[in-house]
């Protein structure tokens, strides 16, 4: 699975550990995979994995809510809380029943539906979290050509597990992609430090500390599974599809 | 040394990555202390160490230039080579000699003086790097109060040299300060992994092929020496001066 495709010229993998960094980055003509791990993409691809139809990310409160008119199933969070009249939050768990089956949903988030936002000119954008690690890189080499992993992180920061996911990919997408610059040495870095135990790793990082006042530790716990779905939910004209459907 | 001191308030460390995320600190109320290893603060803290009077960071080419006329001694580079009409360039091995000694020193670099300029409104502006390792972290713990690194990064994008030193003045600051978010802790754990062979974690960074495109091995050798050094550049009324003269 991670043997090199012969006869593919030389492809590139880069990290932008911030979408306030993305100015830097050509995007137009290359594969883009975001990721904001707690919890964002890690529920949208729950949800591909358990029949809903499309995810529409939208960047703000209120053109989310109005869209609940519009038959959608609105979801999302600000500041890792559930927002009052929203169908659903941003924990995993609840993108698992039978309420998200063959649903159209809205969702917006503090970090990473913003992300998605500041790279729709990419000539790909891919959902990706540990849930659909493998997945995603399969998809990615299938494709071909240069990749780039945006993290979310938390309002223009950078976080710990955004990074490592960023990493993790790197890894999994295997040899034959070069290393653009060093943040993608970075991540691939500290992944190999921490993939032994990326729980223990992340226990002391701003965003879990955040989360564990908001007692959701099942949630952090699921969101660093890898590879439990094979969903890759893939941007076409604004709206997020499973690209394996 | 590296003693905490008893009824002193808790203290923070942060570090900003790059430059272009700098909007996200407040600086106003804290230390900044800026980087860039290879090598703008490199050869600030050398001339120091040999005497210059004063160190004027500019960040622009003729501005810089200009200054030749009023008695500067004019140096640095652009995109890593000196620049024509200029005394030095940004070869720390420059900056040993006696031609500095009681100098003033216009300075100009693609990515040191940059940040510099960014941080003018910080409550102190700092100048480290590995040779004055030591002495910085003396001198914060002296000052009391909170740290920012900022990382001068390559042309807005972050880099492992500066990430590094981030990582190695946190750990010379010792227990008593809090890491303030996951950038800190990035920089901790890379400097960890990295501290028994920093020349060897650097053999691949991006600004390190750079460089030896320019044959500078040297430089790069001397520029990851700890401790050689004890002066501490300063930022007063826009000018570097070595608070320990």
């Amino acid at each position: 699975m991670s043997q090199p495709i012969p006869n593919i010229p030389a492809k590139f993998v880069d990290v932008c550990l911030s979408p306030d960094l993305i100015h830097l980055y050509a995007i137009d003509d290359r594969a883009v995979v975001v990721v904001d791990i707690l919890r964002a993409t890690s529920c949208m691809v729950t949800a591909f994995a358990h029949g809903a139809a499309s995810v529409t990310p939208v960047a703000h409160l209120d053109e989310c809510l109005a869209m609940k008119g519009r038959g959608f199933c609105t979801s999302g969070e600000r500041d890792g809380e559930k927002v009052e009249g929203f169908d659903l939050g941003n924990s995993p768990y609840e993108y698992m029943n039978e309420t998200v089956r063959g649903k159209n949903i809205a969702f917006t988030t503090t970090n990473g539906t913003q992300a998605i936002d500041k790279v729709r000119g990419a000539k790909n954008v891919i959902i990706g979290c540990f849930l659909n690690l493998r997945a995603v890189a399969n998809y990615l080499r299938s494709q071909g050509g240069d990749v780039l992993i945006l993290c979310s992180g938390w309002k223009g920061r950078i976080n710990l597990e955004d990074t490592l996911y960023a990493g993790a990919l790197i890894k999994a997408l295997g040899g034959d992609y070069t290393l653009e610059c060093d943040a993608p040495r970075m991540a691939l870095s500290m992944y190999e430090h921490a993939c032994n135990d990326l729980g223990g790793s992340l226990k002391d990082s701003s965003h879990v500390k955040r989360l564990n006042r908001l007692n959701i530790e099942n949630d952090i716990k699921f969101c660093l599974e890898l590879d439990r779905y094979d969903v890759v939910p893939v941007l076409r004209d604004g709206v997020l599809v499973d690209s394996t459907a």
